[in-house]
């Protein structure tokens, strides 16, 4: 496996979830157990020599390769939710979407100020959601932040969104 | 790590999402790297010599120990989700709640005829989830199926919901 045949895994869904959207579809990479090792290892071997201590994953999608990411690394794994979802007390972050805001939440409890944590979602399109775990990974006061995804949308220059001290891996560029 | 540890790392938190029940919260497990590990190998463990080809995980929390268990025992990951979030033709499965229903859906094209899947989910409650997601895997027309869940609330008698001839592995019974 490389990055071109992954790519060609990835299926392409015109107008979804609304229109004039194309859709990266990454379910059609990981049916597949050689798109889904290929991609998980891919992205952990940037993290190993980082000393990171908990992979942070955002609902859904980013739980996904957050998980095995963070079994190889041998960091923990901590979920970034929705608002409501997170069963003790949270932190939480608004931002700004296309049209209207939305609200991600992490346990106060899931982070320390020793903490090195890498931030994973699937998708680097705008860079809100992403920016927006970024500043709760910020207020839970940890050490080092770095972020990852599986496909960065570059037309969109997402990554200009993110603070410009982060390292930002994307594993395919589209 | 072992099972009494492993009990002792998850949190009870009273009256979430509703009053009266008592949610049993895995981020504090899966936050620790050895936690996170030991629950994800130990349940693989059960189906390295199952030739399972496909692991189906529930969202959302189903995707968190469903991935590395995939690659673990060299299977895909499919990801069974809640209505309008899978962007290809779906296959959906409507079931009781104690109040309402609820739907589950799979892309229809995710499943063949030789596959033998594993679904997974954290929790094993009522049995109303994981019955749907049996339901929508035989629909599939797959060749057999497992599951397996990280909690099993042995109280609510969930897993008579199942199909008898269905095998059901919990790493821990609550």
């Amino acid at each position: 496996m490389d990055k071109q045949q992954a790519l060609g895994m990835i299926r392409n869904i015109p107008d979804f979830p609304q229109k004039g959207i194309q859709f990266k579809d990454i379910t059609t990479l990981i049916k597949d157990p050689e798109g889904l090792k290929w991609a998980s290892e891919e992205i952990a071997k940037q993290y190993k020599d980082k000393a990171i201590t908990k992979v942070l994953g955002i609902e859904s999608r980013g739980f996904i390769l957050g998980t095995p990411i963070a079994i190889e690394i041998g960091a923990g794994f901590v979920p970034i939710r929705k608002p409501g979802k997170l069963p003790a007390k949270v932190i939480e972050q608004t931002y700004q979407k296309e049209y209207g805001t939305d609200t991600i939440e992490i346990h106060e409890d899931a982070l320390s100020a020793d903490d090195v944590v890498m931030i994973h979602d699937d998708l680097l399109a705008t860079g809100g959601t992403l920016e927006a775990a970024v500043k709760l990974a910020k207020r839970a006061g940890v050490k080092k932040i770095y972020v990852s995804c599986i496909i960065e949308l570059e037309a969109l220059e997402g990554r200009k969104q993110i603070d410009k001290e982060i390292e930002i891996f994307s594993l395919l560029k589209i």
